[in-house]
C-alpha cells in the first residue's frame, strides 16, 4: 500500500514528460482560478441567487484550461473531472481533476482550498499534485518524487513517524463529517487523539504528507477529491484507505494516516461504520 | 461603535510614529516565530512530553522581541501580553500583544494562526494588526487606516455590506465554541446563516475585515485575543461586541459582524446565552 510505485512500469523519459505536464496543468489552473479568488467578481456573482454560480465559473475555468492543456500535450489520456463529461482513455492513463477542492473555503476567502491533479492507471493513482495557488504551495508525489515547494523554500515530503494514536493530530473539514454513521466513526477516533482540528479542506492531506499532522478522516468523497491526496501521501510514506482498509480510489469514506501502524490502530474504530 | 476614531486625540505625527512602531513589532515577531513554524525544532520539542513546550518557546520568543522593541521605542507605554507580566503604562497607552494566536493551528502547520498587536487607550483599542507571517499577509486598522498587504498586492480593507443573516457566512474556530452555554448561543446563529466554517483562528477576523465573510463568534477569549481584531474590524467598517452588545475589549464572548444591521439581528440570538 505504501510507496506502491513498483506497479508503475512507465519508463523514465515518459515519467519526466508526465511530471512536466502535471506542473503545466497546475500552472494553468492557477492562472484561471486565482483572479477570481477573493475578487469583487466572485462576491457580486455569489450574491446573485437567480442562478449564476461564481464557484462553478472558477471551477469550470480551471478544469477547462487543464483539459485544453491535456488535449494539446497528452491527447490519448483519459480525463475524469468534476465539471465536464469523462473522456475515455486510449493510453491506459487517466487524469483525475478537481479544479477547486474546497469550494466553501474558496467562497469564504480561506487559503485552504486547492487544485487536485492525479494521474491514474487501471490500479489507481500513480502521481498526484495538491496545489494551493494563493499561498503558492505545491505538494507533488509519485514516480519516486515526494516534493514540496512554497514561499519559504522547498523540501522533501515525508510523513511523521513514531506517533501513537494518543499523540496524534486529526483533521477533518466539517464537524458533521458526512451522515450520522460517518460522524460516529469519526468521533470514535477523535476521542482517542491528542488534537482535533477542522476546516482545512484538501490542505489537510498536504499537511499530513509534509509531516505536520497525522490523520485525516473524511466521508462522502468523489474520486477526484481523493486520488491526488492518495498519490502525494503514499509517496511521502503515509497510507490512505477506505474505512474497511480497502482502496479509497473511488471516493466515499477515506482515512489517511502518517504510518501504517497508525492506520492499523484506527481501522478497527472506523470499520463498524464503513459503508 | 463603528469607526470610533473620534475619541483618539493623538496628533498626526504621533499617530505615524506609533503606526511605524506597530509594523516594527510585527516584523520582529515574524523573524522570531517563523523559523520555528513547521520546523523539526517544533516537532522534536513537541514530542517531549516531560515539560518542554515548543509553542511556549515560539510564543515567548515572539513576545520578547516585541517587548524589547517597545522598551527601545516606546518606553512609557504599558504592555499587556500573553507570556509575561503586565507592564504599567506611564503614557496612557498600552500595547496588547498575542505573539501567536491559534497555537493549536500553529502546532498543526495550518497557516491561519497570527500575531496580534493592539494599542489601547483607557477606552479600548485604537490601533490593531493581524499578521500572518507564513503567507506574508498583514491586516492593519486604526488612525484612519484600514489596509491589507499580501503576496498578491495591497488594498483597502472594507467589510461586506448589505448581507442578510440568511446569506451570511459565519466562522468560529472550534465546533465546541466554549462551554455548553457558548455552544448553544453559537448554534442559534449557525442555524440561520448560509454557510458555517471552522478552524481559522484569528484569520477569521481578518477575512471579515477584508469583506470575505460576515460573522465571527467566539467565547472564552482573553483581552489579547480580541483587541487587535476589534481595531482592524472597526476600521474596516464592521463592529465587535460581547454577546450582550457591550464592549468585548476584555475578552470573554465576542461577536464580530460586517455591519451593525447584521449585529443587531444576531445579538437577540446570543444574549440569552451571555455570560
Amino acid at each position: 500500500m505504501i510507496n506502491d510505485l513498483h506497479r508503475n512500469n512507465l519508463d523514465k523519459t515518459l515519467q519526466e514528460e508526465i511530471l512536466n505536464v502535471s506542473h503545466k496543468l497546475a500552472d494553468a489552473a492557477q492562472l484561471a482560478i486565482l483572479p477570481i479568488f477573493r475578487s469583487d467578481r466572485l462576491f457580486m456573482q455569489n450574491k446573485d441567487k437567480s442562478g449564476f454560480d461564481p464557484v462553478t465559473e472558477a471551477d469550470k475555468a480551471g478544469e477547462k484550461v487543464m483539459r485544453e492543456t491535456l488535449q494539446r500535450l497528452r491527447p490519448e489520456d483519459g480525463v475524469l473531472g468534476e465539471e465536464f463529461e469523462p473522456l475515455k482513455s486510449k493510453s491506459g492513463l487517466t487524469w483525475v481533476l478537481d479544479p477547486i477542492d474546497g469550494t466553501r473555503g474558496f467562497i469564504s476567502g480561506t487559503p485552504t482550498w486547492g487544485v487536485l491533479i492525479a494521474l491514474s492507471d487501471t490500479d489507481g493513482p500513480i502521481l498526484g499534485i495538491i496545489d494551493q495557488p494563493y499561498i503558492q504551495e505545491r505538494f507533488v508525489g509519485g514516480f519516486g518524487v515526494a516534493f514540496y515547494s512554497g514561499p519559504h523554500g522547498s523540501k522533501q515530503l515525508a510523513t511523521r513517524s513514531n506517533i501513537s494514536l494518543a499523540e496524534a493530530t486529526l483533521l477533518t473539514t466539517s464537524p458533521e463529517v458526512g451522515d450520522q454513521k460517518d460522524f460516529l466513526g469519526f468521533r470514535g477516533v477523535a476521542e482517542r487523539v491528542n488534537l482535533v482540528r477542522y476546516g482545512m479542506d484538501c490542505y489537510a492531506y498536504a499537511l499530513l504528507a509534509a509531516g505536520h499532522i497525522d490523520l485525516v478522516i473524511e466521508a462522502k468523497l468523489n474520486a477526484y477529491d481523493i486520488q491526488a491526496p492518495i498519490a502525494v501521501i503514499e509517496a511521502a510514506g503515509g497510507c490512505v484507505t477506505n474505512w474497511s482498509g480497502g482502496t479509497a480510489h473511488d471516493g466515499g469514506q477515506a482515512v489517511a494516516a502518517a504510518t501504517s501502524e497508525l492506520l492499523e490502530q484506527v481501522l478497527p474504530l472506523l470499520s463498524p461504520y464503513a459503508d
